[in-house]
Protein backbone atom coordinates (compact mmCIF):
# COMPACT_ATOMS: atom_id res chain seq x y z
CA UNK A 1 0.00 0.00 0.00
CA UNK A 2 1.67 3.16 -0.76
CA UNK A 3 1.32 6.76 0.44
CA UNK A 4 -0.68 9.75 -1.46
CA UNK A 5 2.51 11.46 -1.54
CA UNK A 6 5.80 10.03 -1.56
CA UNK A 7 8.01 11.71 1.01
CA UNK A 8 11.14 11.74 -1.11
CA UNK A 9 9.37 14.15 -3.26
CA UNK A 10 8.58 16.09 -0.40
CA UNK A 11 9.70 19.35 0.68
CA UNK A 12 10.96 18.15 4.22
CA UNK A 13 10.44 19.00 7.48
CA UNK A 14 14.08 18.82 8.36
CA UNK A 15 17.80 17.95 6.99
CA UNK A 16 20.17 15.05 8.14
CA UNK A 17 23.88 15.66 7.08
CA UNK A 18 26.04 12.45 6.66
CA UNK A 19 28.60 11.96 8.97
CA UNK A 20 30.55 9.02 7.72
CA UNK A 21 29.71 5.99 6.28
CA UNK A 22 29.52 2.61 6.83
CA UNK A 23 31.95 0.12 5.37
CA UNK A 24 30.19 -3.46 4.73
CA UNK A 25 31.69 -6.42 3.28
CA UNK A 26 28.40 -6.24 0.72
CA UNK A 27 28.50 -4.16 -2.67
CA UNK A 28 25.54 -5.56 -3.88
CA UNK A 29 21.63 -5.74 -2.83
CA UNK A 30 21.71 -9.80 -3.81
CA UNK A 31 24.37 -10.43 -1.17
CA UNK A 32 23.69 -7.89 1.86
CA UNK A 33 21.92 -9.84 4.79
CA UNK A 34 18.15 -9.15 5.05
CA UNK A 35 18.72 -8.00 8.82
CA UNK A 36 21.30 -7.89 11.74
CA UNK A 37 20.24 -11.65 13.01
CA UNK A 38 21.63 -12.45 9.38
CA UNK A 39 24.20 -10.49 9.98
CA UNK A 40 25.57 -11.60 13.11
CA UNK A 41 25.38 -15.23 11.71
CA UNK A 42 27.37 -14.69 8.76
CA UNK A 43 30.37 -13.44 11.04
CA UNK A 44 30.95 -10.76 8.81
CA UNK A 45 32.74 -7.71 10.85
CA UNK A 46 32.57 -4.33 9.54
CA UNK A 47 33.93 -0.67 10.57
CA UNK A 48 32.10 2.85 11.07
CA UNK A 49 33.73 5.47 9.21
CA UNK A 50 33.29 8.88 10.49
CA UNK A 51 34.34 12.24 8.64
CA UNK A 52 37.30 14.77 9.81
CA UNK A 53 34.73 17.15 11.07
CA UNK A 54 32.98 14.79 13.18
CA UNK A 55 35.70 12.79 14.68
CA UNK A 56 36.43 14.64 18.18
CA UNK A 57 33.14 13.00 19.03
CA UNK A 58 34.75 9.89 19.87
CA UNK A 59 36.30 11.35 22.91
CA UNK A 60 35.19 9.13 25.96
CA UNK A 61 33.91 6.15 23.94
CA UNK A 62 36.60 3.60 24.62
CA UNK A 63 35.25 1.14 26.84
CA UNK A 64 31.78 1.23 25.85
CA UNK A 65 31.00 -2.33 24.98
CA UNK A 66 28.23 -1.41 22.19
CA UNK A 67 26.97 1.34 20.47
CA UNK A 68 23.98 2.05 18.68
CA UNK A 69 24.02 3.01 14.91
CA UNK A 70 22.26 5.14 12.81
CA UNK A 71 21.84 4.89 9.15
CA UNK A 72 20.40 6.45 6.26
CA UNK A 73 19.67 3.01 3.71
CA UNK A 74 19.85 6.10 0.48
CA UNK A 75 18.74 3.20 -1.76
CA UNK A 76 15.12 2.61 -0.08
CA UNK A 77 11.61 3.61 -1.36
CA UNK A 78 10.06 5.77 0.64
CA UNK A 79 6.30 5.66 -0.18
CA UNK A 80 5.28 2.69 1.25
CA UNK A 81 3.60 2.61 4.08
CA UNK A 82 2.19 -1.05 3.86
CA UNK A 83 4.15 -4.00 3.06
CA UNK A 84 3.80 -7.95 2.50
CA UNK A 85 7.36 -9.63 3.29
CA UNK A 86 8.48 -12.56 2.15
CA UNK A 87 8.56 -14.27 5.29
CA UNK A 88 5.69 -13.18 6.66
CA UNK A 89 2.02 -14.68 6.58
CA UNK A 90 0.00 -11.52 6.20
CA UNK A 91 0.73 -7.94 5.26
CA UNK A 92 2.20 -5.23 8.18
CA UNK A 93 2.08 -1.75 8.45
CA UNK A 94 6.20 -0.31 8.32
CA UNK A 95 5.42 0.59 12.17
CA UNK A 96 5.61 -3.09 12.75
CA UNK A 97 8.38 -4.16 10.64
CA UNK A 98 12.13 -3.36 10.79
CA UNK A 99 12.58 -3.27 6.43
CA UNK A 100 14.94 -0.16 5.51
CA UNK A 101 11.51 0.92 3.05
CA UNK A 102 9.36 3.52 5.14
CA UNK A 103 8.50 7.42 5.29
CA UNK A 104 12.36 8.22 7.22
CA UNK A 105 14.84 5.11 5.83
CA UNK A 106 16.23 5.19 9.22
CA UNK A 107 17.90 2.12 9.65
CA UNK A 108 18.90 1.30 13.65
CA UNK A 109 21.63 -1.30 14.94
CA UNK A 110 22.86 -2.35 18.27
CA UNK A 111 26.38 -3.52 17.50
CA UNK A 112 29.41 -4.91 19.19
CA UNK A 113 32.63 -2.37 19.45
CA UNK A 114 35.49 -4.58 18.33
CA UNK A 115 37.99 -1.51 18.29
CA UNK A 116 37.85 2.20 17.89
CA UNK A 117 40.57 4.33 16.46
CA UNK A 118 39.66 8.06 17.49
CA UNK A 119 42.47 9.53 14.94
CA UNK A 120 41.60 7.63 12.38
CA UNK A 121 37.87 7.88 13.12
CA UNK A 122 36.90 4.59 13.16
CA UNK A 123 34.92 2.19 15.02
CA UNK A 124 35.31 -1.86 14.40
CA UNK A 125 31.96 -3.46 14.91
CA UNK A 126 30.53 -7.09 14.96
CA UNK A 127 27.89 -7.31 12.00
CA UNK A 128 26.11 -4.74 9.92
CA UNK A 129 23.12 -5.15 7.64
CA UNK A 130 23.60 -2.40 5.00
CA UNK A 131 25.34 -2.18 1.77
CA UNK A 132 29.06 -1.15 2.02
CA UNK A 133 28.77 3.53 1.39
CA UNK A 134 25.98 3.42 3.14
CA UNK A 135 25.81 6.94 5.07
CA UNK A 136 25.63 7.19 8.49
CA UNK A 137 23.75 9.58 10.82
CA UNK A 138 24.50 8.75 14.19
CA UNK A 139 26.60 6.59 16.96
CA UNK A 140 25.36 6.54 20.31
CA UNK A 141 26.71 4.52 23.45
CA UNK A 142 24.32 1.97 24.36
CA UNK A 143 22.99 1.83 28.21
CA UNK A 144 21.40 -1.77 29.14
CA UNK A 145 19.70 0.11 31.63
CA UNK A 146 17.15 1.70 29.59
CA UNK A 147 17.80 0.07 25.84
CA UNK A 148 17.75 -3.86 26.80
CA UNK A 149 14.75 -5.38 27.30
CA UNK A 150 15.57 -8.89 27.31
CA UNK A 151 12.08 -10.20 27.77
CA UNK A 152 10.29 -7.66 25.49
CA UNK A 153 7.93 -9.51 23.05
CA UNK A 154 6.92 -9.48 19.01
CA UNK A 155 3.93 -12.28 18.27
CA UNK A 156 5.22 -14.50 15.79
CA UNK A 157 3.45 -13.11 12.23
CA UNK B 1 33.85 21.96 21.09
CA UNK B 2 32.13 23.30 18.36
CA UNK B 3 32.04 22.70 14.64
CA UNK B 4 33.86 24.49 12.05
CA UNK B 5 30.84 24.47 10.30
CA UNK B 6 26.92 23.99 11.98
CA UNK B 7 25.43 21.19 10.51
CA UNK B 8 21.81 22.99 10.86
CA UNK B 9 23.46 25.89 8.62
CA UNK B 10 24.88 23.33 5.56
CA UNK B 11 22.53 22.53 2.68
CA UNK B 12 21.85 18.72 4.50
CA UNK B 13 22.23 15.55 2.34
CA UNK B 14 19.03 14.27 2.53
CA UNK B 15 15.72 14.99 4.74
CA UNK B 16 13.33 14.10 7.44
CA UNK B 17 9.51 14.15 7.15
CA UNK B 18 8.03 14.82 10.63
CA UNK B 19 5.49 11.85 10.74
CA UNK B 20 3.64 13.07 14.11
CA UNK B 21 4.13 14.28 17.44
CA UNK B 22 4.77 13.18 20.59
CA UNK B 23 2.63 14.16 23.27
CA UNK B 24 4.18 14.42 26.50
CA UNK B 25 3.07 16.49 30.14
CA UNK B 26 6.35 18.77 29.93
CA UNK B 27 5.91 22.09 27.83
CA UNK B 28 9.07 23.44 29.15
CA UNK B 29 12.70 22.55 29.51
CA UNK B 30 13.01 23.17 32.98
CA UNK B 31 10.33 20.37 33.69
CA UNK B 32 11.78 17.92 31.22
CA UNK B 33 13.63 14.68 32.31
CA UNK B 34 16.74 15.01 31.11
CA UNK B 35 16.98 10.92 30.22
CA UNK B 36 14.74 8.04 29.84
CA UNK B 37 15.83 6.91 32.95
CA UNK B 38 14.61 10.38 34.81
CA UNK B 39 11.08 10.00 32.86
CA UNK B 40 10.47 6.56 34.11
CA UNK B 41 11.01 7.29 37.54
CA UNK B 42 8.53 10.23 37.60
CA UNK B 43 5.88 7.89 36.38
CA UNK B 44 4.28 10.33 33.37
CA UNK B 45 3.49 8.16 30.74
CA UNK B 46 3.20 9.62 27.04
CA UNK B 47 1.40 9.45 23.67
CA UNK B 48 3.12 8.79 20.34
CA UNK B 49 0.50 10.35 17.63
CA UNK B 50 1.11 9.46 13.84
CA UNK B 51 -0.66 11.61 11.17
CA UNK B 52 -3.74 10.87 9.00
CA UNK B 53 -1.36 9.55 6.32
CA UNK B 54 1.18 7.33 8.28
CA UNK B 55 -1.09 5.56 10.40
CA UNK B 56 -1.80 2.40 8.06
CA UNK B 57 1.96 1.78 9.20
CA UNK B 58 0.61 0.88 12.59
CA UNK B 59 -1.08 -2.20 11.27
CA UNK B 60 0.51 -5.75 12.59
CA UNK B 61 1.92 -3.48 15.65
CA UNK B 62 -0.92 -5.28 18.18
CA UNK B 63 0.97 -7.20 20.57
CA UNK B 64 4.25 -5.70 20.63
CA UNK B 65 5.39 -5.03 23.83
CA UNK B 66 8.00 -2.57 23.23
CA UNK B 67 8.67 0.17 20.38
CA UNK B 68 12.02 1.79 19.20
CA UNK B 69 10.90 5.53 18.62
CA UNK B 70 12.98 8.20 16.92
CA UNK B 71 12.25 11.75 17.65
CA UNK B 72 13.64 15.08 16.02
CA UNK B 73 15.32 17.36 19.09
CA UNK B 74 13.89 20.35 17.06
CA UNK B 75 15.28 22.56 19.94
CA UNK B 76 18.84 21.21 19.95
CA UNK B 77 21.60 22.99 18.76
CA UNK B 78 24.24 20.83 16.32
CA UNK B 79 27.24 22.27 16.13
CA UNK B 80 28.66 21.12 19.31
CA UNK B 81 30.87 17.89 19.15
CA UNK B 82 32.77 17.85 22.45
CA UNK B 83 30.47 18.80 25.54
CA UNK B 84 30.98 18.41 29.09
CA UNK B 85 27.30 17.49 30.68
CA UNK B 86 27.06 18.40 34.46
CA UNK B 87 26.92 14.90 36.06
CA UNK B 88 30.11 14.04 34.19
CA UNK B 89 33.68 14.44 35.57
CA UNK B 90 35.18 14.73 32.42
CA UNK B 91 34.27 16.65 28.29
CA UNK B 92 33.02 13.92 25.94
CA UNK B 93 32.27 13.37 22.48
CA UNK B 94 28.73 13.51 21.36
CA UNK B 95 28.96 10.05 20.21
CA UNK B 96 29.63 8.99 23.49
CA UNK B 97 26.96 10.84 25.28
CA UNK B 98 23.29 9.98 24.49
CA UNK B 99 23.04 14.45 24.47
CA UNK B 100 20.21 15.51 22.24
CA UNK B 101 22.66 18.23 21.16
CA UNK B 102 24.65 16.49 18.17
CA UNK B 103 25.03 17.29 14.34
CA UNK B 104 21.77 14.95 13.42
CA UNK B 105 19.55 15.32 16.74
CA UNK B 106 17.85 12.04 16.62
CA UNK B 107 16.81 10.71 19.61
CA UNK B 108 16.32 7.32 20.21
CA UNK B 109 14.14 5.74 23.03
CA UNK B 110 12.66 2.15 23.94
CA UNK B 111 9.28 2.36 25.23
CA UNK B 112 6.96 0.43 26.60
CA UNK B 113 3.64 0.08 25.00
CA UNK B 114 0.52 0.59 26.91
CA UNK B 115 -1.93 1.18 23.91
CA UNK B 116 -2.65 0.74 20.42
CA UNK B 117 -5.42 2.56 18.45
CA UNK B 118 -4.60 2.09 14.86
CA UNK B 119 -7.84 4.60 13.92
CA UNK B 120 -6.59 7.36 15.92
CA UNK B 121 -2.54 6.26 15.45
CA UNK B 122 -2.06 6.89 19.13
CA UNK B 123 0.37 4.40 20.67
CA UNK B 124 0.54 4.92 24.58
CA UNK B 125 3.60 4.55 26.18
CA UNK B 126 5.10 4.35 29.18
CA UNK B 127 7.66 7.19 29.35
CA UNK B 128 9.46 9.48 27.01
CA UNK B 129 12.34 12.77 27.86
CA UNK B 130 11.08 14.85 25.19
CA UNK B 131 8.94 18.01 25.39
CA UNK B 132 5.32 17.97 24.39
CA UNK B 133 4.67 17.85 20.47
CA UNK B 134 8.43 16.93 19.40
CA UNK B 135 8.68 15.95 16.06
CA UNK B 136 8.43 11.75 15.36
CA UNK B 137 10.54 10.29 12.74
CA UNK B 138 10.23 6.58 13.57
CA UNK B 139 8.26 3.90 15.63
CA UNK B 140 10.15 0.13 14.76
CA UNK B 141 9.33 -3.10 16.79
CA UNK B 142 11.91 -4.02 19.30
CA UNK B 143 13.85 -7.21 18.95
CA UNK B 144 15.28 -8.76 21.88
CA UNK B 145 17.22 -11.00 19.88
CA UNK B 146 19.10 -8.35 17.99
CA UNK B 147 17.85 -4.90 20.68
CA UNK B 148 18.94 -6.50 23.56
CA UNK B 149 22.02 -6.69 25.44
CA UNK B 150 21.28 -6.86 29.16
CA UNK B 151 25.47 -7.16 29.84
CA UNK B 152 26.55 -3.82 27.94
CA UNK B 153 28.77 -1.59 29.45
CA UNK B 154 29.99 1.74 29.78
CA UNK B 155 32.26 2.54 32.24
CA UNK B 156 31.73 5.36 34.47
CA UNK B 157 32.78 8.80 33.43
Amino acid sequence: MALGEDPAGMAGDAHVVFIGRIRSPWSERSQCPKNLRQAREDGATATVEIDPPYRDGLLGLDGVSHVIVLYWMDRARRDLIVQHPRHATRAKGVFALRSPVRPNPIAMAVVKVLGLDQAAGTIAIDAIDCLDGTPLLDVKPYYASTDAVPDAVVPQS
